[in-house]
């Protein structure tokens, strides 16, 4: 350190861009914490001030996504019925996404690219569908209903999610959610 | 070996029997081959003829479970809906680990004791999800109806199986099955 510390302004922002850039040029798995630092004009010490490591660049926001999405559902009014709810959980989540889907697209595909963070990408989700499920019972959902009603939750916003990232133009994506849950709706409905 | 190479009558299930009871007695990761075939009261050598290593005791059925799904659904009369294809593949599943119901309970038990074992069965189920996703295309099901009603497939499966290794009494999967389907009908159409 010198004399003077430096502010540096959205030096998070800056790690990300850089680490992104760098997996997608290397993969993931060749890039290092010294050379994401370099590229983004910033020091390790930086680094490690916003990020453990360079798997958190790729999962950092889930644990904030989750807890928006368990909100959401404990927060519906209570003549919200089960799926409902996790809906508006769903819709909240596309909300706050659909701000970030450059860093969304590009994330997606390092992780398609590597199988470690393919299996990381699963337990977040698997994680999540337990969360939402807690959720629902604390709204007095029995089981199964309230492990199904989760699972079908996650399973519209991981379709909605990929469909929405690898369309072509920047559609919104809370109103690709809706399509898939009403395209599930119809599916189970046997139509 | 000797003179005489004996005949061992089922030694894959004698294997399996003594693996399940070690991985429950001691944990999963302190439990070696050797030990396995030694509790068997076989050898190394045999154990590696039946199975890869030590995890493939648990996962080694995976494979032909999927399929035995994946053709239910490409079998599957030209006029059945898609979710009701999706069904006949859980309800052949079920039936064929209803016949295995010791094995599928003590399999559980040590699953959920181990993180690395849990990932493994996560990345099986989703697996299993895309498997189902492309019957469906193969039988002309679009997008996203088609990954959109497998991971409801799977959803059921799941959620069911677990109820059902956690049941008292050993009661009928299939009908755990179907009663899992009626539910998630129930919960998405929004009751």
């Amino acid at each position: 350190m010198g004399n003077m510390v430096r502010w540096e302004p959205d030096s998070r922002g800056r790690l990300e861009q850089a680490a992104l850039a760098l997996y997608g040029e290397r993969g993931f798995e060749n890039t290092t914490v010294a050379e994401i630092a370099e590229r983004a004009g910033l020091t390790e010490r930086t680094f490690f001030r916003h990020f453990a490591d360079k798997r958190e660049v790729l999962f950092g926001g889930a644990g904030g996504l989750q807890e928006l999405m368990v909100g959401a559902v404990a927060d519906a009014p209570a003549a919200t019925s089960p799926i409902n709810a996790v809906m508006a959980a769903v819709v909240a989540a596309g909300d706050l996404l659909q701000e970030r889907r450059d860093f969304a697209r590009r994330r997606q595909a390092v992780i398609v690219a590597n199988a470690e963070l393919r299996e990381r990408e699963l337990i977040k989700m698997a994680t999540l569908a337990s969360a939402l499920a807690d959720a629902l019972r604390g709204r007095g959902v029995h089981e199964p209903a309230a492990s199904l009603t989760a699972e079908a939750g996650v399973a519209v916003f991981r379709v909605a999610f990929e469909r929405w990232v690898e369309a072509p133009d920047p559609s919104d994506l809370p109103s690709f959610m809706r399509a898939s849950f009403d395209e599930l709706k119809a599916v189970t409905s046997g139509e």
